[in-house]
């Protein structure tokens, strides 16, 4: 069982940008980093329910190049284990088969007998101890060398997802598992009634258990061209000699590392051949690549509550409505709403008798749409971006490992935030070029690098920060560091940054 | 016809607070404060439409004591016209008939021939040429010693609004104008489509024109305990001898000012025993308690537009729509709304296929209602009262004489305001007894004073005032000043101000 615990992994799918979450979410804040439901966000609440079921360094976040950092800070608040979890990147999105494909080839490095539990980090899955005891079934059929799917019992006629087909019967030798007959697609609103009332017509779920070997053989198969690439980045990748990491289980730092898949700066590099080659693929999803076409396939009916939450009325599924059908979130005052979500923040949203309504609040945008229109939030995150404009990059307020920022004002020639440190928690030694900063702290105690000089600032006192100055800011102190920085310039973006020093990796 | 002019008085009634009209109106900012159509706010679009026809020193601005300060301030921008232009207090709010009996005290003790067009502050009248014919008009048939309203024909049938049925010709010798009938109670449905039909019914707009020996004499008829109470009121304010303020009309300081209205920290003086009288009245309107049971009122079918804009939905009667039917104003993006209004400010509000919707967006509070349920915004600022919350008490950004502040953020210990001081405007010299105050310029120069120093702290430079520390804050400059206040303390309100010295009477 060791051999077998050492060989499972899980890689959970976290490209996604979520625009139908807006403006809950953005592109630096995907839906997997939303808390909408659960106790925590989406991708931890991923993380913990395989955790003690797989070890820490077996779980892979398969992601682009470009939400990796967000992500890896993201997950630093489960502490040691987030240390131990790996990241693969790719160079962009290119959909799920190239994405498993990808991590197929780093984990049949390690093994060919691995064994990948594939699932998407935004997902809602409350029992944590019945989606265990469904995946170890999923698993006993991946040893046997099937490829195996989650089905979900459809509780209403929907259209929007395709459907499993299954046989009425278990295997033989691996009860509990049904033999898949085919994959459909999306239904209209008359077959997917009959699907509804009929026992062996399921949702798929979109989480898949297999060896490594047998879906590259499956890639091989039935998409040869996606296959003739991997091969090549895999002999760009780890052109230095077979990786054996399952040897050195605990340090994942000291393993024989491949070399990075995306160095888009090099042109020419083995990096830049590997996102080149990378980029070319055909976008195309696992399900209709491979699951609609291989005939090998297995299905472990879902005994677990489960949504995909597809758009905010997916919410509904998820959370409890009070006695009127509404979900209140948030500051939020209402009178006489039914069947109604009401997502706010610390802003007030006062509705009055909406029926069939969604509202969503964030401190610099608020969607309102009928739930049946729902789905047209992505046309606005469309204009957003044809319009050139920045509600749909990044939120008010950043998440950060060392605490988090808000901005309270942009206006000419100045930007103003409130920057708040955890105890202990320092910023990079930086410098910016364009930019002065005033700071009033206005709770804790900070540390102050300035050049030569390090002295404190306490509360309700404030320091100044000159332009091409060399500085740091810290707390030192065991309670929260409150600081309201007033900048001054030109220039006032994010990136007028020089690290020389980073306690997170970012110089 | 100079004597005429000098007997015509503009009597603004502005006592109302509009909270049909929240989120944007507040109880410091009410209706008539509020730029929702034409070229202005409310009350100074009011003051513009009589100014020139009415002398500047005849236009007077009835209120209650607490919005006083707020509405001088709010009419300063008219200029040198806002300075001749005199208040009225009430005490506390008692509804028009009280409102309209005190203004008739403080014009008849000018002359009994006084004439008093009576206004409110908060409607809609485009066209003041054609207002300003038919005041023409009325006030022929106010100087004959009659009644005179202005009736508006219906655009529809309004089940919402008062009726008045006229006779069918005009007066002999007052060509133009009607005979009034009665006073009609609003009537359901069927009945306003008859009306709607037929000629003889008006609405009534609560615009009104006579003598203030008139109204007084009225007043005595049908309101006799007003009439009494409004004699005492008279006896008590008038007690050093007759006002002949027409003797001196370009020096409105130099009047024999009646004593003040209301003192209420002062139990016994002259001032607290007008107050207590006045608080006693009955709460009538001047529609209910005169015009419904006078006979001698005659009307003026009036030609112009006009909306009393009783809530939101209003707007559809004077903001011309889209091709879909909506109005949208501010930062917004819809798609695919129809017969809505969406009224957003800075933030984006963005909109899916709304259908007769009303959306309105502030910094701190947003509303959404179908426009059937308009109406209920009402209870909404009721709940807020009842839970002591602020968002129907106060605005973000507070519009002041020498220019606007705004609150961007309020934490525990500290509050972060944005301060724009226009050119040559000066703060008054203050001290505060619980905050201490950072000051960043982000744009222009201020001049400090800070106990016995005074000096210049440019953009990109700070200062800082201590705890009861005396100081001023000046924009010498030709550009708006603006600086990033930070205050520290644990209590911060804004009644912790001790005033010294003050350029606009708030000592």
């Amino acid at each position: 069982m060791t051999q077998l615990l050492n060989n499972i992994h899980a890689i959970i799918l976290a490209g996604g940008s979520g625009t139908r979450f807006w403006p809950l979410s953005r592109e630096t804040c995907p839906k997997q980093m939303l808390h909408i439901v659960g106790e925590d966000t989406l991708l931890r609440q991923t993380i913990k329910r395989v955790n003690g079921f797989i070890l820490p360094e077996n779980i892979w976040i398969v992601t682009t190049e470009d939400k990796a950092q967000d992500l890896k800070f993201h997950i630093d608040s489960l502490g040691p284990l987030a240390k131990k979890i790996q990241f693969i990147k790719e160079p962009l999105g290119r959909n799920t088969a190239p994405a498993i494909g990808l991590a197929a080839l780093y984990l049949n490095r390690l093994s060919t007998d691995s064994i990948m539990i594939v699932m998407p980090s935004d997902h809602a899955i409350p029992d944590t101890e019945k989606f265990l005891s469904g995946l170890n079934l999923a698993i006993k059929g991946a040893d046997k060398n099937h490829l195996v799917t989650f089905g979900i019992k459809p509780s209403r006629p929907e259209t929007g997802y395709g459907y499993i087909k299954t046989g009425n019967k278990s295997i033989n030798n691996l009860n509990g598992l049904v033999k898949v007959e085919r994959f459909v697609e999306k239904p209209d609103l008359q077959t997917a009634m009959s699907y509804l009332s009929n026992d062996n017509y399921f949702w798929n779920s979109g989480i898949f258990v297999w060896k490594t070997s047998k879906i590259l053989s499956e890639i091989q198969t039935h998409l040869p061209s996606l296959y003739h690439t991997l091969k090549e980045i895999e002999s760009l990748l780890f052109d230095s000699g077979k990786l054996n990491r399952l040897e050195k289980p605990n340090k994942p730092d000291k393993l024989n590392k491949p070399n990075k898949l995306n160095e888009p700066n090099k042109p020419g590099t083995r990096s830049a051949l590997c996102a080149m080659r990378y980029a070319s693929l055909e976008s195309i999803s696992i399900d209709y690549g491979i699951m609609e076409r291989s005939s090998d396939v297995l299905m472990v009916p879902a005994t677990f509550q489960w949504s995909d939450l597809g758009s905010w009325t997916a919410l509904d599924e998820v959370i409890e409505k009070n006695d009127s059908g509404n979900i209140l979130k948030g500051n939020t005052i209402d009178i006489g709403s039914q069947n109604s979500i009401v997502f706010s923040g610390e802003r007030l949203v006062a509705t009055i008798g909406l029926k069939d309504m969604v509202v969503v609040d964030t401190p610099d945008a608020t969607l309102i749409t009928p739930k049946e229109k729902v789905q047209e939030v992505r046309k606005i995150v469309e204009i957003l971006k044809q319009n050139g404009r920045e509600e749909h990059l990044i939120h008010r307020t950043v998440e950060r490992p060392w605490g988090s920022y808000t901005v309270l004002e942009k206006g000419q020639g100045y930007k103003i935030k409130r920057v708040s440190l955890n105890p202990g928690a320092k910023l990079s030694l930086q410098l910016h070029r364009k930019r002065s900063e005033h700071w009033v702290v206005v709770s804790g105690t900070a540390r102050v690098m300035k050049e030569n000089d390090t002295y404190l600032v306490h509360t309700n006192e404030s320091t100044y920060i000159p332009v091409n100055i060399k500085h740091r800011l810290e707390n030192p102190g065991e309670v929260l560091l409150q600081i309201i920085e007033v900048q001054n310039g030109e220039y006032l973006e994010e990136d007028d940054i020089e690290r020389f020093s980073d306690d997170y990796g970012r110089t």
